[in-house]
């Protein structure tokens, strides 16, 4: 541990040199005080929605999720999981496009919306404009207690994730997940889900602190491996199903901070187009858990590679991707497959750290980037 | 005109120097063939659907589109105007993540598939995957009248592009907008949209290949134009609401024939993170129709030139986006709203092919892509 000189700012850092390093190595600690007494038991996890959660929860057929940037990433995934566990259909969408379109609101909608600050314009703008009768509540899922977003809801869920100073959101994401999966839960009990099947997700959500914390403990290898990225003007990240948005926060982050031109792509789209891009110049991060889609991803992965890509996966320690010539493993910790996509958004966030650090880039103050986008 | 010179590849492009070119100009005639006597009153619509399409169309609740590629941005317009004009809801996706995931099938759901050829892999196996007996009928939009996709679907939409021989789809992107537009209508009107309302769009869409003519006339400048992207490695591409879809069509072609790393974003979340790639070596393309988002868009625009990005700006010549320093505006013909992503995806594909020939690329079969993705 790095020896603390007395001023303020480094007083809040600690040993980090970054905001955003310190926040990646909070998660742990902020995933576990977003849970803490509130998934004891199934029939608990609705408390921490508020009040009128139960009377809500129960008429709700669909659910319309609404946000921005890495919130939005962390609805799409909530989406998965949504239809998935719960059996109750879901569409996300970003804010700004939501609201300025004449969209139809099924009867029985649940508005829920994301965001870190509770002051994201458009978001807070869509939340305003819910005069539908069809709609049965609206929840925000949001880090700031004071905010508008909490105010102006009826339901709140709120992340314990502390004060975020980093603009690239990494905590305030992992913990909106961990509040989506519950609520994701809480609402699939209302609809009849067994309390065995709960509970079998609760006891993974309970181990997340110790795997997040696994996860982050391969931080000198990603530090190791950010170096064949210095270099790079491009990357591609791929994933599928509920690691596509993984792949797609993955790529919003390396562009943040460090001005890399990433891009994410669902795997199975890879064919019918962005394969044109790849070359040796072009590095292709995947994250691969070892779940059912595997299979199909080392397919997509033997098609970059045949084209002459830099391969960088992330995989499953039981997943048995190999390592060779222009591919690049880093093995994870075995993790259930329903926390994975929160377990795998670590080491993405420590490898465009890693990068924009040997770059050189303003990591806490990207350039052009505000932390909260509270003007339209 | 050039003169034949009495090759048969000769014969087939024409006066024309790729199919991909061919192609493009090709569409007002494509176009006229798929309209042609489908649209002559708001009652004739539904017939060019199938025999069964009065009994399926009545039932229809929500509408579940499916596609890949380019169609999957066909889908996404289609989307828009469903629940604009018709005040149907709508689901779009990718078919190899809506095939491999747990998905709730609300009652009452029209299964729409879209793609060229009829054989796109991951939409096939989309489409032979619909048991639930939520699915009240299956419909297929698609060039090839023999394909599988066809064979196995109770309702077909032929587009009559003709044969598309460059790997970049043009014309079979801008007739399946065509069938789109009038499925949209015919599913409006089974759930009482007035045929006033009809007539009016009708009385657009016969505007439609002359106002694709007069797009594609703008050749030259675009020609012109495409000089600016030679050099670059990168371009941004952004549209708001139903020209977002345009804006991701835009940057796949550019990707796909140019090899040049484009990227779409929807306007609205420029400020929650691409923004920060922003420099004078990012290009940033943009499609500003006149519509109610222009003003929006002009002030995401206002942010990209503040960041030194030179903005290349396709706009309605009554738009007044004025020309400037670091500001190129290519003046489109006056279109009504509800067709403009069809004429205005025409500069966009004429941008990536000069742009392309100018790179020197195989245009008509650019490197690591087929032209119809028949394995997974």
């Amino acid at each position: 541990a790095h020896e603390f000189d007395g001023t303020h700012e480094d007083a809040e850092k600690g040993e980090y040199r970054h905001y955003m390093q310190k926040e990646i190595f909070e998660q742990p600690a902020a995933i576990q005080k977003t849970l803490e007494d509130r998934i004891d038991s199934p029939a608990d996890l609705i408390k921490a929605f508020g009040e009128k959660a139960p009377a809500i929860f129960d008429q709700v057929k669909t659910v319309q999720i609404v946000a921005c940037g890495t919130s939005y990433h962390a609805g799409m995934v909530a989406r998965y999981w949504l239809e998935d566990i719960a059996g109750i259909p879901c569409q996300v969408e970003v804010a700004s496009e939501f609201r300025y379109r004449k969209h139809v609101v099924p009867e029985g909608t649940l508005f829920v919306t994301i965001s870190q600050s509770g002051e994201t314009a458009d978001t807070l703008a869509a939340l305003r404009d819910t005069q539908s009768p069809n709609y049965v509540g609206r929840l925000a899922i949001c880090n700031v207690d004071s905010s508008s977003l909490v105010r102006e809801s009826e339901l709140v869920f709120l992340t314990k994730a502390g004060p975020e100073i980093g603009v690239a959101s990494t905590k305030a994401f992992t913990t909106q997940l961990a509040g989506l999966l519950m609520m994701v839960l809480a609402l699939g009990r209302q609809k009849g889900l067994a309390d065995s099947e709960i509970e079998k997700v609760l006891a993974e959500m309970r181990q997340l602190p110790n795997l997040i914390e696994q996860a982050a403990s391969l931080d000198k290898p990603i530090e190791k491996l950010s170096e064949h990225f210095v270099e790079k003007h491009h990357a591609l990240f791929l994933g599928r199903g509920v690691q596509f948005p993984v792949a797609l926060e993955g790529a919003l982050k390396l562009k943040e901070i460090s001005y890399i031109h990433a891009e994410a792509y669902a795997a199975g789209e890879l064919k019918h187009g962005p394969l044109a891009l790849v070359d040796s110049d072009m590095p292709v991060v995947s994250v691969a858990p070892n779940d059912e889609l595997l299979e199909k991803l080392k397919s997509n992965l033997q098609e970059v590679r045949a084209r002459g890509g830099e391969l960088y996966v992330f995989a499953d320690k039981n997943a048995h991707v190999k390592e060779g010539e222009g591919i690049h493993v880093l093995n994870m910790p075995a993790v259930p497959e329903t926390i994975a996509p929160i377990v795998y958004t670590v080491p993405l966030q420590l490898l465009s750290y890693h990068v924009a650090v040997l770059r050189g880039t303003d990591v806490d103050q990207p350039r052009n980037l505000a932390k909260s986008v509270t003007v339209e």
